[in-house]
């Protein structure tokens, strides 16, 4: 199969499995957090991504899960462009689907109740609350500049079936933004599990599964520690990262 | 000084000070919740601890604050009674308050905003939610029977100056409801704590800092952690315990 990269892209493969992916290390690449939601998320029939940028997560739960039909969104034309191209390379263009969107149109585009899971990693900082990044796609991936925490849930009510999952990817710094707006927007936090650098460190990321019209009974899962203490990464990361059957 | 003692009662000393508190195994003493809640707080000025027991957190405070007044809230008579005999016998009882009443009465005793802290280690069973065990005290201290996550909530918002800190400990199972109530008394959460069995094991108790009028920004501090792998104290429960310097 031809392959269009353009300058400054190049084909990774997609950590612990086959397939392959666009990046461009300047502009648009996956980081831990994407590979520790994919990780977290428990997906079948249909399943949505929102924000899904280069598409690691869709083709991360692809390669695990085999599910059904699988859509990214995602706001930016170049990097969804990218996704769309890994998607022509690993031909998983029927299984994977992007638009080019803005997640906030989704309620045109899909009937209620359409999916069994939603996956976001989305920006983390609010709007203004910190020095925005120079480059304008970093901004807009980093930032809530064109979807904030708020949009995200209001979509994910909307899309999800009753039951179904929302996992989410965050700073623990939005923990209470995060738990006050999934719970108004009826998905109320089932499991919850921190990501520390070190075991005796406290936590840099947050995943949650909310699920729509779920009781209150949060659980927690074990932390996920990456580094041991002598530096070197943990058997958890290590699996995560299909590094383990190298060994 | 002459020391009255019930059927089953003892005394013992307060963690990390020399003070001393009437306990009785069976049926009042303290956990290590109200331990690692006194260790946890930061208190200053006017202080009252809600559900106080043995008296156990005002005694700990005192002795490591030297606040000009605390008041336990102790809403059965037989252990505020114990509570009010520890502090005769630490000669603290113009220091050291006890009202056995019930908290929601707590309004037509104090004015609002007279607080600069309230601290507590409430109930955490959600009544009829689980077994409730067979003896009343029992059932009393550790179910919402006489009074509710929001009933605590509601009333530190109307004790609390502006700017005032409760600090809570709690079951990590309950972090969905204690965010969600706090913010609604706007009491915003700034600090949290998980403590951890071992490094590796998922959370089993929750600390908060929460804010009245405080801007929306959590902190975390590093996790507690009990036992190192070996199954001896970690060295940080070992200060907390006040048994470092024994070593």
């Amino acid at each position: 199969m031809e392959i269009n990269l353009k300058c400054g892209e190049r084909i990774d493969i997609v950590p612990g499995s086959n397939l392959k992916i666009i990046q461009n290390k300047d502009r648009f690449s996956y980081g831990t957090d994407a590979i520790f939601l994919s990780n977290f998320a428990k997906v079948k029939g249909q399943v949505i991504d929102l924000g899904t940028g280069t598409g690691i997560i869709p083709l991360r739960l692809y390669s695990k899960y085999k599910v059904e039909k699988i859509y990214g969104i995602e706001i930016q034309k170049e990097v969804a462009n990218m996704a769309i191209r890994s998607l022509e390379l690993n031909k998983l263009s029927e299984k994977i689907r992007i638009l080019n969107m803005d997640l906030k149109g989704l309620p045109n585009e899909f009937r209620k109740s359409t999916f069994d899971v939603v996956t976001s990693n989305p920006p983390y900082m609010k709007a203004g609350s910190a020095l925005v990044n120079s480059g304008e796609n970093f901004a807009i991936s980093r930032h809530e500049i064109t979807c904030t925490l708020e949009d995200i849930m209001k979509v994910s009510e909307y899309l999800l079936k009753p039951g179904g999952k929302l996992y989410l990817v965050h700073r623990p710094d939005r923990l209470v933004d995060i738990v006050w707006t999934a719970r108004k927007y009826n998905l109320e936090p089932k499991y919850m599990q921190f990501v520390q650098p070190k075991a005796y460190k406290k936590p840099n990321l947050l995943l949650i599964e909310c699920s729509k019209g779920g009781k209150p009974d949060l659980k927690f899962k074990d932390p996920l520690i990456v580094y041991n203490e002598d530096g070197s990464y943990t058997e958890e990361i290590l699996r995560i990262y299909g590094m383990d059957k190298e060994k």
